[in-house]
């Protein structure tokens, strides 16, 4: 059985993981905290980075930052893992639930100005598969209207959004916040992980509270007060030293990995291009490829399980995944009825394909072949 | 110069850690999560154990599964750390600040019934230094007064409470909830790390829920429904397998770390009873030594503030901890104005000496022998 996902392994990771444990610090804000902060820092230029305990928990801190509290309004895309919405509903927001593109997973930004009301603080973007949404668009649409965004970049790492004159940005670096995943199941991982960005400076100061516990520990340590006491709310956001030294030996192997995957995606593109049964990514035109993620559309529900069942008996594990949020037990209530016709129809045919560096690609495309011909 | 902790190594960890990656999952509830889920079981008896990113998480997780809201009262010491009072903060509940004894750190147990209103949902029961709390007292008023009792039992692993007919009970197991921590300044520990006990089986299934991001995965996985969606509010509070290996490598030690650390407060408080001039603990007469930490009492603020530089200046890195959380920025608008004067004489007399198995007690007691005369 060909698995759906396999962890990346550099090689290096152990070794800097007992690295870490003979620095005699397997705590957080360490050694491999501040090597994978600068990483990030130095390479997509983002103003701040904290590494969390998940990408949820960088979530939860940017709905603190924000100060989303009861009442307040967020819009997001119902096509998405439940962590997008839990944040902002742990902080009691209304979520404001939108549609999906036709074409793309993404939220469909010409939607979403119909949808801001006075309560509306912040747009959750989230770029599906590391694919970017429409930042350009969304961006205007939130400055105007003065509300935030803050990008779901959990499966975006080293991807961008090209704008209309060309210009890259990282994922994750152009909202007021963005929030990275490194879960074992994306290209750069730390077991359990995420990061926060912070691209808004007015927020740094308080984040670095909010990520000790509400305490000011990090001007502490920094000489600025004399002793550290509880200053505002908070939560243990610190991700382990184990896992930072692990995802420090992934990101020394970054560009291998992405390599790899882009060219996994780009061999299952062309193999299901040259058969049109089954709808293939639409890559939007301001998005570039980090190979998170294969993703194809089935016909209908009733083919897609018969799909993944056959491919199962085949050796080949596929999955589907996202059941609209706005329909879930825990918001159908809270929804105002609005058919949202495209993240239902991804519910019930989007799967996706195993795409990994170990991947051996050669006895999948074997097998898709005898499937799909 | 003697660090105040140094992180315990059994040798095995490293070894636990590779193996967990050769078994390809790293993120959250694989092998070693549930090897310590069992080891925690089955040795105290513990209902149900989740291992967690953080002590924090898990008293983050009680909150929830107690259902605190906005206007809800919960009682708790005010002489903790910030996180005993972050976690139900963050649910919107107003903290009830009580004192601590005169003699010991802990909550004063006869003061509790004075604050209960009908608004309390909850006593927040500390065992500061693993000692415990006069449980019998505190279940009896929760029980009279219909309300949940969590225990932050951070630093009480392997520790117990007897009662007057001299049944011992482990700490963290006597409350609705227990949480404890597994930093990597405890006995036992993952790096950052922390796990919720669940006494009261009412509460299994949601805990199992709200742990995995408010999913119902773990029935799904169990084979006990079809597809797993959203159910509930939750986060993401599992531990990755890397610090849940570290963690059972430090547990099949466990007998021969608390013997160390008992003997290191012995030695401690043998040397400390024959000078009199520092209050030395004065251990409840239900409690037992878990050796997680040795405190005195300097004679006041200046002196502690003296003493601690002095030891400095001989090579002894001691340090003191917690600021009355109802006089911090965050909560003193919040209090009703009762001055709890235990909690600010241990504020500015309390203080802490190393303790932890690599300590170099012989080296420890000459400075001490030369110090305090």
């Amino acid at each position: 059985m060909i698995p759906f996902n396999k962890p990346y392994k550099s090689g290096k990771e152990l070794l800097f993981i007992e690295d870490a444990i003979q620095r005699g610090k397997i705590s957080g804000n360490g050694y491999y905290t501040m090597a994978c902060h600068e990483f990030f820092e130095a390479r997509y230029g983002f103003n701040k980075c904290l590494l969390t305990t998940s990408c949820t928990d960088a979530l939860e801190m940017a709905a603190i930052l924000i100060n989303i509290g009861p009442g307040d309004e967020v819009i997001m895309p119902s096509f998405t893992f439940v962590s997008t919405a839990n944040a902002f509903v742990l902080r009691g927001a209304k979520i404001v639930f939108t549609d999906s593109m036709e074409d793309h997973p993404n939220m469909d930004e010409s939607l979403i100005e119909s949808l801001i009301t006075e309560k509306t603080k912040a747009i959750i973007v989230v770029h599906y598969a590391g694919m970017a949404c429409d930042m350009t668009s969304i961006m205007r649409i939130a400055n105007q209207h003065d509300i935030f965004v803050v990008e779901d970049a959990a499966q975006a790492v080293d991807s961008f959004h090209i704008d209309e004159n060309g210009i890259r940005r990282p994922l994750g670096g152009m909202g007021h916040l963005g929030a990275m995943s490194f879960h074992e199941t994306k290209n750069i991982i730390s077991g359990e992980g995420g990061m926060l960005i912070i691209n808004d400076e007015r927020f740094i100061e308080r984040a670095e509270i909010i990520w000790e516990k509400g305490t000011n520990r990090s001007s502490f340590f920094r000489g600025e007060v004399d002793k550290y006491g509880w200053v505002d709310i908070g939560s243990s956001f610190l991700m382990s030293e184990l896992n930072a030294a692990y995802l420090f030996a992934q990101l020394l192997e970054l560009e291998v990995i992405q390599k790899i995957r882009i060219e996994q995606f780009l061999e299952y593109q062309g193999f299901f291009k040259a058969r049109s049964d089954l709808k293939t990514p639409n890559i939007p035109h301001h998005a570039t490829l980090n190979g998170h993620m294969f993703f194809l559309l089935a016909g209908s529900l009733k083919e897609r399980t018969e799909i993944l069942n056959d491919l199962r008996e085949l050796g080949l594990h596929a999955v589907f995944h996202y059941l609209s949020l706005h329909r879930s037990p825990v918001q159908s209530m809270n929804h105002d009825g609005r058919a949202l016709v495209n993240s239902d129809r991804y519910t019930d045919q989007l799967f996706r394909l195993p795409i990994y560096p170990e991947l051996p690609y050669s006895k999948v495309r074997k097998i898709l072949e005898g499937y799909f011909n």
